[in-house]
């Protein structure tokens, strides 16, 4: 059970959680007329973190309002791409930040045009100034609580796509919307699920892809060194509406470029 | 400038960033009638902490909110209990994370009557199984990235006012909703302020007091022992809505409860 909310009708109550706490998580799916680029994935995802934080929502309520929001928001004929996001809180009210264990969560679903296309011969990121902390019971989870990669995000520019956040021991951890993938030699090694602030769907999907053709991937801690020294073969950023994007400059070193894992996504593929 | 909405008539836009990524900040403001306790230190907090975020905002048009909110909201005759909420954010849209340096924030306003008074023989605690993790930068904020207290909350019940949260260190941080301060001996020991997730403004209204009567204070990390040892005298919760709260029990410790402080705290002598 849930109270559905269209954001092209209007925003959330004004006592709801997730502007009052972030108390709440989201998804961006990648849309393709009325068919989504891994949705049940997404909607596994929201469901089973969700979950972790208290929140209970069934995957067939979310599937048939994904259908619906298709009806609604798809537009013209099917093939033209856009970005469903369904954000999903605990509800409204409560005693200050204790919730009430009766509240009905509330589903906003909106439907915005698509990024622009990114450079195949790669994009240029550098390294943030803004500190990544996760809670450890947070982990991976896309909740609402996202100040540290908005304030990351500001140091982005036209030409600057992404910056990379780092922890407190140092380790690199994602970007601000996008996980990390290196090749180090004949290895593919990417951070572990426990240290990330956001688990994507996409770095999910690849790293099954890689293992599948029997790569060998490792997920450790990632150093700097991993990506400037010489044994780096490319640094990857994942994400699910962007898919996987080779990155050719690093905090102006020139990073190689391999084209090839590019070839292993492709969106169209992978639409349900 | 700042687009002002009232919480009795409508929520924030559907593309608010507080909702999207808990990009904002809060104040929750004790009223009586059309004055408040401690009502500059609130504001001049809440634009002080806006910066820190790069959201521009004017102490003497949020003071001019508040003049219309008294008369909007504190209701019946002068005197009359209410809380004021202020929930500022960056504004609507932006680029995912990225903000826009031309977005104007937005305000919501709301009132609420306040919550019950607490025991003055003091209250129960406990300690929290949530951990707490606060990024340097925003360290203090009293920012919309709220979820860690949330899921602390849920572990209080209705004999259970408070958890007290620990940080990686394993240091005691703070509350729920409260900072913590303690008699060690004839010293008040509270944690730095570089610690905490949310630097209250009653902790520093409590702390400017004591030192102004002479009494040794000291901001440093606070452990289980400091509280549970032989040489507690008292553990105090300080919250600008609530006040000095006495713990006369901590996880099924009795502590001693010392009622003097209590009365340095008077909320009648701080409107304004």
């Amino acid at each position: 059970m849930l109270n559905l909310f269209w954001a092209d009708e209007a925003g959330l109550p004004a006592n709801d959680r997730g502007l009052a706490y972030g108390d709440g998580l989201f998804e961006t799916i990648r849309m393709e007329g009325r068919q989504g680029v891994l949705l049940s994935r997404h909607i596994n995802r929201l469901v089973r973190d969700a979950a972790r934080l208290g929140i209970t929502v069934s995957g067939s309520e979310l599937k048939s309002v994904c259908a619906r929001a298709a009806d609604r928001l798809s537009g013209g004929g099917d093939g033209a791409g856009w970005i469903l996001k369904l954000t999903l809180t605990r509800g409204g009210g409560g005693r200050g930040y204790r919730p009430d264990s009766a509240m009905v969560p509330n589903l906003m679903v909106s439907g915005t045009s698509p990024p622009p296309q990114t450079d195949p011969a790669g994009v240029v990121a550098d390294f943030s100034r803004v500190p990544l902390t996760v809670n450890p019971l947070f982990a991976g989870i896309k909740s609402l609580n996202r100040l540290e990669q908005v304030m990351a995000a500001r140091e982005l520019d036209d030409r600057l796509f992404e910056v990379i956040m780092s922890n407190s021991a140092g380790h690199l951890v994602e970007g601000t919307r996008t996980n990390l993938l290196v090749k180090v030699r004949d290895r593919w090694v990417t951070p572990p699920g426990a240290s990330l602030a956001v688990a994507g769907i996409m770095r999910e999907w690849v790293l099954e892809r890689l293992r599948e053709r029997g790569e060998h991937v490792e997920e450790r801690p990632l150093t700097t060194d991993d990506i400037l020294g010489p044994d780096c073969r490319g640094l990857f950023l994942l994400n699910s509406v962007l898919g996987v994007v080779p990155v050719r400059t690093l905090a102006d070193h020139d990073l190689p470029v391999e084209t090839g894992l590019a070839t292993i996504f492709n969106p169209f593929e992978l639409l349900e």
